[in-house]
């Protein structure tokens, strides 16, 4: 059979994990796809750079459009990041009529609906198994391992950047600060690491498989995103003590009103297996009615672990490249006429449990304040530690850090009932508010 | 879209799971396959029994040839289990041109290489996802996730029966025997429960995984197998203390020279993700040269969980059911042509890590006699812990436990050293070995 010739846009970290893997693996891949996937040609400015990756037998071309407009490539795998630049090429990619294979997350998340209606109309597919976790392929688990269910949520470390930083910070008790500056001298956080310590990276590979798990459009300009950079050491040590772990999670639920998609630090049981995912590594839990519980985990980021999902899904689509579209699965795995228009729940009216620690005086009466306006807004306790004034200001401090588990309440109630408990004298400063999940 | 016409054989635990997802979940199975999955027949010795699950609708016949006979049906679902009938079955419903989804891990660890064949000569599809590890897309990680990589390994606690055994003879202490007894009123374990304790089940289900992790054959006849039957508590308390586990591991690594293929059970670090997962519940790791490592996790038995896989296999299916072969995944995710005839090596061959306990005089020079015999096998000691006399036989005993962590060495060395050692006068009983395997 002829071989799937390959178009690269980009020769960074994964451009050349995937040259390099389907250069070490190109026997092994054919034995499985029955055809074997050939680099004709790739771009990148520096075009002696690439060479150096690709070697001389391989055009090289500083103009990405040249590859998505040569008549002699079939899929073109897009590397290059961002959105704009990206975005002219994948489209005119399908324009072409040629497949796409991406690793770009934010184009999908942002572009995701008008890029997926293109290739629909053209008949020819998007891939972007590497947009996500990295080598786990958790698009294809949700998409296709789990399509008996009805998925009712599912929840992802799919940062490595943040978790590296939150088990950094708990395991050296360092601030958050400190343990950046480390994370980017280990090439584990970027110069400028806003997307990944803000969660906006973590939002965009939600959004992705939210729209997978429930059949909705890609919503990302709906979702709530908190990052990790307020967080507290003293929010982790007390959480550990309480049994918990904070991780930054990225969750999406399907409630009757609507779908939940947030990204928010999170209290996650410490004897739950994703409390115990550390480092870099990435894992996502996902819930369908059936099957109950599964669990992913690997490496969400890296040169050839990504490259191992680019790879991935061009072997799928060597498969049925030559079939029509009907025999090929959905981009987001449900037919694109059953997508639903399920809103995106706003935060107020989500229902979680949550961890809340107040600085206050240490005086009688002031616990009675507190519970009895959780109890007025139907908030009921789970557990509670408070921690004596010398631990946390010295000996005469006269404050105490009151620390609150809650069981299960709308998040509406709960912005009411904290404005309302900040406004109380005894009350000392701004009330820390993290969610707590139990996964199971 | 005309509707997939379904059969199922047997309409037990599994086949009832198999029923009530396609009844419930209809609606958001045919939004993703486009199609619906309608059962036409089911059959079931007690005829009655069968339509108490599906109602008075659906046909219900006490002799399963005559659904795969039927011409009015498209996939024949196979959940009688065993090696004879469901044979039988299987290959006549291939014979007539009909699609077979099963959960029968026995049956393709033994005859899967007959079966297989015969669907590719009629162009039909055999696709057993629910046949290892339950509703956990295993199967489609391994031949489509990992695509693109060369795996060198994978290890899975696959028999949720000896996993529970296994936790519950470490977290309470109690011998094997107990705990047997009370899985059997559990229900975790079967009435006659030597297919899971004596590592059978879990040997099917390698034999399965390896396959497709490597393009060879099915080689079920083989598998070294070890179930747990001999396991002493005070090994997993041992263990503990050198910081491992044991678990009933299913091993397959691909060298130079040829396949592992055992279920043993095995010391697993403490702190490794595959140590934490307890009770009933199942988790593979694979190893690919491009991905790493990368874990699956969930319920590995059970109806729902179960049908979960039958009807993801349904739905793929559903979506290349009218293409020609070539666009489907190939039953082991190589083409069947290009499938290797590595040989599986014999235990003495394997090179793995271990753990010893020698029950030993308490007296000077033994620990030397010991400690050299392994030195001229060429075994390195990783550590060694040894308990006092008094803990383990009375303060009179002059008996004390050695125990041993070698790095790794030959099998076929480790059998000459123990012989040796077994020999000594100051060695008083068998030497009980435990393979110890990283999984990094």
């Amino acid at each position: 059979m002829q071989p799937i010739r390959v178009g690269l846009l980009g020769v960074g970290t994964v451009g050349a994990g995937v040259f390099n893997v389907l250069a070490r693996n190109g026997d092994e891949i054919e034995r499985r796809s029955g055809r074997r996937l050939e680099v004709v040609q790739v771009s990148r400015r520096d075009v002696a750079a690439a060479h150096a990756v690709v070697g001389a037998q391989v055009s090289v071309t500083a103009d990405p459009f040249e590859v998505v407009n040569n008549p002699n490539i079939d899929v073109v795998v897009e590397l290059i990041g961002g959105y704009t630049l990206a975005k002219d090429l994948v489209l005119q990619a399908i324009a072409n009529g040629k497949h796409v294979v991406t690793a770009n997350k934010a184009l999908l998340a942002v572009h995701g609906s008008e890029i997926f209606e293109a290739a629909r109309q053209r008949s020819v597919v998007v891939a972007f198994e590497a947009a996500v976790a990295g080598g786990i392929p958790i698009i294809k688990t949700l998409r296709e391992g789990m399509s008996a269910n009805r998925v009712d949520w599912l929840a992802g470390i799919i940062n490595g950047t943040t978790n590296f930083i939150l088990s950094e910070m708990r395991s050296k008790g360092l601030s958050f600060a400190e343990v950046l500056k480390q994370a980017q001298a280990l090439g584990y956080a970027e110069a400028d690491p806003t997307f990944d310590i803000e969660g906006v990276d973590a939002a965009h590979k939600l959004s992705l498989m939210s729209a997978i798990a429930f059949g909705v459009q890609v919503q990302f300009d709906k979702a709530h995103i908190e990052g990790i950079t307020k967080l507290q050491t003293a929010d982790i040590r007390y959480a550990e003590q309480l049994g918990y772990r904070i991780k930054l999670l990225g969750i999406t639920k399907r409630v009757e009103a609507g779908v939940e998609l947030r990204v928010h630090p999170t209290l996650v049981p410490s004897e739950h297996l994703l409390a115990n995912v550390e480092g870099p590594m990435n894992a996502v839990v996902a819930h369908g009615d059936a099957v109950g519980t599964v669990l992913s985990y690997g490496q969400g980021a890296g040169g050839e672990p990504t490259a191992s999902a680019v790879v991935a899904d061009m072997v799928d689509l060597a498969r049925v490249i030559d079939a029509d579209a009907a025999h090929r699965v959905p981009v987001l795995g449900f037919q694109p006429a059953s997508l639903s228009d399920l809103p995106v729940l706003a935060m107020a009216q989500v229902v979680t449990s949550y961890y809340l620690r107040m600085r206050v005086k240490d005086q009688a009466g002031v616990l009675a304040q507190l519970t009895s306006i959780l109890a007025e807004h139907n908030i009921s306790i789970d557990a509670m530690l408070q921690r004596e004034a010398a631990a946390v200001g010295g000996e005469e401090s006269h404050q105490t850090d009151l620390i609150v588990l809650t069981h299960d309440t709308q998040e509406g109630q709960m912005d009411q009932a904290i404005a309302r408990m900040e406004a109380l004298d005894a009350v000392l400063a701004p009330i820390t508010r993290i969610r707590k999940e139990g996964l199971a």
